[in-house]
């Protein structure tokens, strides 16, 4: 007991509180101007980029919360393997409210073949503007999209012409690695997921639920 | 026709096509020697942080994913409102392969009362280490978990030493902005959602199937 009066601590503590409380009122405030001030409501053009982990992943999420929303979405894989047949088995609960297009071949070093991953490219790409043109459509996913345009598989002039003539309510999704500065300038929102640290480096492998 | 042969465009062709299988063929035997010098399976400390968007998405495709292999999940919501009413009727649907876990009392800027938030959190926790318990659970994600450390509602020593006490295969999921440098120390796995451009900035409004 070094000579300090319990009231002492008291007061402490009731000024702590008053000083907590009034930090977080001045928080609150601007949260509730900062929601006022948004009214715009439109489909937007959502991108995961980055070397890390989470960008397909995030993107699984979105659908599944749109489905939450009883939404239809649709997800277009330009590159076979990003998504799991543990995924699909959880998608296919949902019957028509996703709708799942695997077009690609096997990641780029698997096929080893331009020819054929620039044909896949293109089928996926035309899977993904009829899915466009559906009126009921909530949110298309274009899972790896960024590696098609990354190695020129497909015309990154047509992809962001489709963008730019979308249904203004539809929200489009685009992940992978790289990129084009002229598609994160053509987005609204554009998340990079940085690998800070990776469990791979400590020779530990891929495990069902989290890699696949 | 400026006096280039067909021909000659063949060569070109073929010559450029070698050229990208061996790159290509290059990049999977690396790829191959990768995925054979990993060996160790255990179960991963997954932090997702960060001030972009992504960390709550992420893991909630996380736990869908580990859903898909059959595996048993649980969520620890630390603070109320990162996850909407739609995500928790799309895990309604999985039964008994989710446990979710609703302990906040709304961001901390909303109550403005210090020992409320503390009192919440501890209540989290509590919930957190019974989950830890279950000898079937895979994956357990602890939302928004840095955010009660960052503002000291828990004792990050008390989290650290449960986390290294845990079940070796419970793979741990912790979300939230300014995650504390003792937990990356701790964490196998660390990705950082950084925001490169936000629609907020544009005046759009949070908007159904993207933000809740």
């Amino acid at each position: 007991m070094s000579g300090r009066s319990p009231e002492g601590d008291d007061d402490k503590a009731l000024a702590e509180a008053a000083r907590h409380r009034e930090k977080m009122a001045k928080r609150k405030a601007v949260q509730d101007a900062e929601v006022a001030g948004k009214t715009i409501e439109k489909g937007l053009v959502i991108v995961h980029t980055g070397a890390g982990k989470g960008k397909s992943t995030a993107a699984f999420g979105l659908v599944l919360r749109m489905i939450g929303q009883g939404r239809k979405t649709a997800i277009v894989q330009f590159i076979k393997g990003a998504w799991s047949t543990g995924e699909r088995a959880v998608l296919e609960r949902f019957g028509d409210l996703v709708a799942w297009y695997s077009m690609g071949e096997g990641f780029t070093w698997e096929t080893q073949d331009r020819a054929r991953d620039v044909a896949a490219a293109t089928r996926a790409w035309a899977q993904a503007e009829a899915l466009m043109a559906e009126p009921d459509l909530a949110l298309l996913v274009l899972d790896e999209l960024n590696i098609a345009l990354r190695y020129d598989y497909l015309p990154l002039d047509r992809v962001l012409a489709a963008l730019a003539a979308r249904r203004p309510d539809l929200h489009v999704v685009i992940t992978g690695r790289n990129a084009k500065p002229e598609l994160i300038a053509a987005a609204d929102l554009v998340t990079e997921m940085v690998a800070v640290k990776h469990h791979f480096a400590q020779g530990v492998k891929a495990q069902p639920g989290i890699e696949f």
